[in-house]
This record gives structure tokens, sequence and C-alpha cells, in this order.
């Protein structure tokens, strides 16, 4: 199980190739939200979410010979794109499996950063078996999408910015919502913000409908959601929480939020005017919490992580028709 | 005439108070320009422009009594929220003059933060003549949106951030390219750029039809434009350069460059899908320049401020449309 030395030492890793994303804010989302709402810009990362913190570290830990190999993964779009912009800058080959609906934009934006995107049906063919398929000798280093220790501590990175901006900001205690698919970035800003910012709770946020993680909590065990598709968040529809990162969820999380597709999209129309950022639908999830379930939330602060932007315009004209 | 000591003091009032923003860029945004494309964003800045830096930097140098007395600006909207948003958080009343077709959300978010809002018909009253009807005994301190020493000052504090920024990319030769309206922003960059990164050059950005700073350039007085409405580019249709801005202009800047409101709106949709941030055509002047017209650019490296993201839905889908 990974420790906060192992985010510590995924942030050296990535040092000047990452970005530290801003913590913004708008007099006009605190008052939607009734309370001060910060929300850290993940879609202002490199390749436009937080995958990229993963994907360096997961990369950079690996050995030369690994690296010269080639590295794969398997991800709906944010998490290929990660990788694939990690490989390519240490000169790594990368073979990406995506699900066939996956939006076009990080389709395209994946293929453009060098990478071989394979497709799989989601619903009907598993990503495991097209893994064992695209390289059956294992000689590819797979870097799962999260429940995999060194992308875990990547994803935790974000949690050890968030900290220091928090504590500039003054603000000592608050839950912090995030998007939540399988939960390598819940789980390793959890532990980042249990030694670094202890007054600081994650919440995990989820589309209705694939409230795994939320029922996960109930039950004390890993629930799988009903469906695979159907949802505008594609960035985050995991079948259920990582053997790795529901422990952790379990021991440091409060209790899950959950929010329809339409808050997804209303949260993505005022991230668009009040803080002028693109924030996706399954990246807003955070966010829609935090605006329109105040009775959620207890205290003056809380904060909602934008974990991407990668989102087709078809869709964010969507929301801005919310507006 | 300010002098970068200005600068400096603008900075320090504005501390902790201000968003140091960061510098972007994107691969497939380097691909177009056809060299490294950086994109100072500050659209993130608070009140969703450069303008904020300005409004700030002027409210805070008034005495007590002046503050007290109120202050009184005139501005298409970014100038208006700045200083709305300065004179709100320092405890003075704020009276703004808008012209009658300001975009809704600037004029909305105008009032939202106290302001009084008072309306001109551009073309046929005049924002001076609107201004002594509002406050006929000067009792209001006015705050010029661009001709006014502390508010050259205060935006020449983008030019700080920037050159600390740029040299720590090891970007030492480049043309920057502003978005230019009366030349606060473009004069207060190129004072700070000329002590703190000598190798770093303005070329203030226009749309076609407000050309008044290229041709000014050429012709070495202040020429004015033919008509002052017409444009998408709303932030920065301004008769002629200032009178305190064009010297410095003309003494450190580079020739001027001009693009369409077409070229503005593709700017605006690649900021969109490939840096995740909310840029408004006349913000994104600057970008449309240097992705659109590299040979008016030599050098492995060129930066772009995109200087504000205040932008109704509306118009914002146009740009999508471009995609």
């Amino acid at each position: 199980m990974i420790t906060i030395d192992d985010i510590r030492a995924a942030q050296a890793r990535i040092g000047q190739n990452g970005r530290v994303t801003p913590l913004l804010s708008s007099p006009f989302l605190d008052e939607i939200a009734g309370r001060r709402l910060w929300v850290k810009a993940e879609c202002l990362q490199h390749t436009g979410s937080f995958k990229f913190r993963g994907g360096w570290a997961a990369v950079s830990a690996l050995s030369d010979a690994q690296r010269k190999a080639g590295v794969l993964a398997y991800s709906s779009g944010n998490h290929a794109q990660g990788v694939a912009y990690a490989a390519r800058a240490m000169g790594a080959p990368a073979t990406i499996i995506m699900p066939h609906d996956a939006p076009a934009i990080k389709r395209a934006n994946t293929e453009a950063m060098g990478a071989k995107v394979v497709s799989y049906e989601r619903g009907v063919e598993t990503r495991d078996g097209k893994a064992a398929e695209v390289d059956p000798d294992g000689a590819l280093s797979l870097i799962k999408p999260y429940d995999q220790p060194m992308v875990m501590a990547g994803q935790g990175t974000c949690g050890l910015e968030l900290a220091e901006q928090a504590a500039g900001f003054g603000i000592e205690n608050a839950d912090v919502a995030i998007c939540c698919g399988g939960g390598g970035l819940t789980s390793g800003v959890a532990l980042a913000l249990e030694t670094d910012a202890p007054g600081l709770r994650v919440r995990p946020a989820e589309p209705e409908g694939f409230d795994d993680t939320k029922r996960s909590l109930i039950s004390g065990h890993r629930e799988i959601n009903n469906r695979e598709t159907g949802s505008l968040c594609d960035a985050i529809l995991t079948p259920s929480p990582g053997e790795f990162t529901f422990p952790i969820i379990q021991r440091l999380c409060g209790p899950g939020l959950v929010v329809s597709d339409e808050d997804a999209l209303r949260a993505s129309a005022l991230a668009f005017e009040r803080l002028r950022i693109v924030v996706e639908p399954g990246g807003a999830v955070g966010l829609a919490a935090a605006l329109f379930y105040p009775e959620e939330f207890e205290g003056d602060d809380v904060i909602a992580i934008a974990t991407g932007g990668n989102v087709d315009a078809s869709i964010f004209k969507r929301a801005l028709d919310t507006l």
C-alpha cells in the first residue's frame, strides 16, 4: 500500500514537468453554494486533466528497459492522454485501449500524441481481455487507470498542492468534493491530505446510476454498478471502486455524493461563466455537488476539484444552454 | 510618466489580492503556430480579465478620503468589473459608465459587485460628456480605463509576472502579442519587460477596422478609428491610443498585428479545446495573431496574452462552431 512518502516521491519525479493548477473562486459561486467555494482547476493540467500526474508518476517509475519495451493503458480518454503524453516525453512507445464510445476529442488527442489506440466495445468486451489480446506475452508495462500504486501516488500530488494552497487562503476545515470513478484521485488526495491538511476531508462525488463508491461506503464492501454506459460523465464510469483504492477511501473519506447529468452540465456552465475554465461533465460532478447540494456540507468553506476539461464542443454547447 | 518602480509598487499593493495567472501551452497549438506558443491566461484573473490589476492598483493608490467619496469609471465591461471589484473590497462606492451595447454578462457582473451602472450610447454620446453629467462637481475619483498612470502601472504587473515565468521556461527572446485597445496593458507590460526581460518585445494586436495603434505606429502620431462599433471584440474598441500610453508603445513595441473577427473566434475555440480556458473574442486577438499569422514572427517562441474571458454564451457558441 502506498504512503505519503510515495506521493512526495512522485511529486519530485514530476517536478517542473507538471503544472501547479490554481485554486480559483468567484463571489457568484459562493452565493450559490452558500459558503466560500474553492475550485482546484485540474482541467488546466497538461493533457487537460489530473491524469497527467498518475501517467507521469507511473512511467517515470519504470526502468529504462521497461520504458524501451513500451507501456499499455486502458482508459476512456483522460488516462490515455496522460499516459501518452508522459510516454512520449520519456521515449516509451504507448498502446492505449479505449472504449468505442470515448469522446472523439480524447481519442484524437491520444493518437496525436503518438500512441497506438485499440478500441473495445464497452459492455461487450472487457478491458482486461483486450489487453491480453494486444500484449499476449506481457512485454508491455500495464499502467492501470487507478488501481496501481504509482498511479495513485501520482494523483495524490494534487492533494499535496491543495493542502499548501488551502493553508495559503486560511482554509483549515473543509470537505473536498472529488469526481470519483475508480478512486485513484480520491484515494491519493485523501492520503496526501491526511498528513498535510488533516482538517480537509475528501467526499467522493459520482453521477446518478454510477454511485458504486457511495454504496460501497455504506455497505462496507465494493459494490458494482448495474451498467457501464448511459451518462455524459464518461470520464468516471467505472464498474466499482478499486481493490487498492477502496480501503483508503473507506478509512479516510466522508459519505459519497451523487448528482444528475443535468447538475453536472449546469456546473460546467457556471465554471465557464464564473471561473472561465472549461470543465467536462464528468469533471464537474464534485463542483455540482458543492454548488447544488449545500445541505450535504458544513462549515464556511467547501472545495471541489474540477478534474478534467476534455469535452466535445457539442456537449459543451448543451452545458451552455443551461445558463 | 510611470516607471518600473511604479509597476513594482502596484504589484506590492496588489499582493495576495491578485492571482498569478498561469503561462499555458499545448503541443497542438505549437503545431499550428509553427513554433512554441505560450499563453498567459489573464482570463483566469479575478473578474475574468487583467483589468482587475489596474483597478486594484488605482483604487489602492487613493487616499482614504478619496475612497470614501467614491470612484467613477467608464468601460465596455472588463475595466468596469475590475474597478467595481476593487472598490467593493476597499469600501469605495463605484459608479460605472458603460456603453449601451456592452455584453449583458459584463453589465450584470458589474451591478452584482455593488456598482451603480449608467449607460451611454456609443457613437452618439461621449463617455466624458456622460461623466460630467453624472459627477458635475468632480467629487468622484475618475479611474480611466487606460490613460492613467496608476492603471497603466497596475496592468504592468502582468509583465512582471510574465518576465519571471518566461525565464522559468527558458524563453529568452520572443514577441509578446497583446490585445490592444487604448494601450494600458500594452504599455504597462512593455515597460515591465524593458527592465525584467529585455529579450521579450510587445506587439500590439487589434481587430480589423480598429487598427488605430498599428496605423499610429506607422504614421508616428495618434490615429483615430473611423467607427466605434461593429466588431465582436468589444473589449478593445477604443477610438485611438492614449496620450500617455502611445509614447511608451512607440518607444518599445514592434509593429502592430491585425486579425479578423473570424480569426478571433477561431482562436477562442482553440483555447477552449487545447488550453481549457474561456477567452472572449477581444481577448483572443493576440492569440489569433500568434496562431494564424506565423509569418509575422521570428524565432522559436511566441507569447500571447489571453486578456479576458467575459463572453456571453451565444457568442462562445459561435466560436465553438468554428471547430
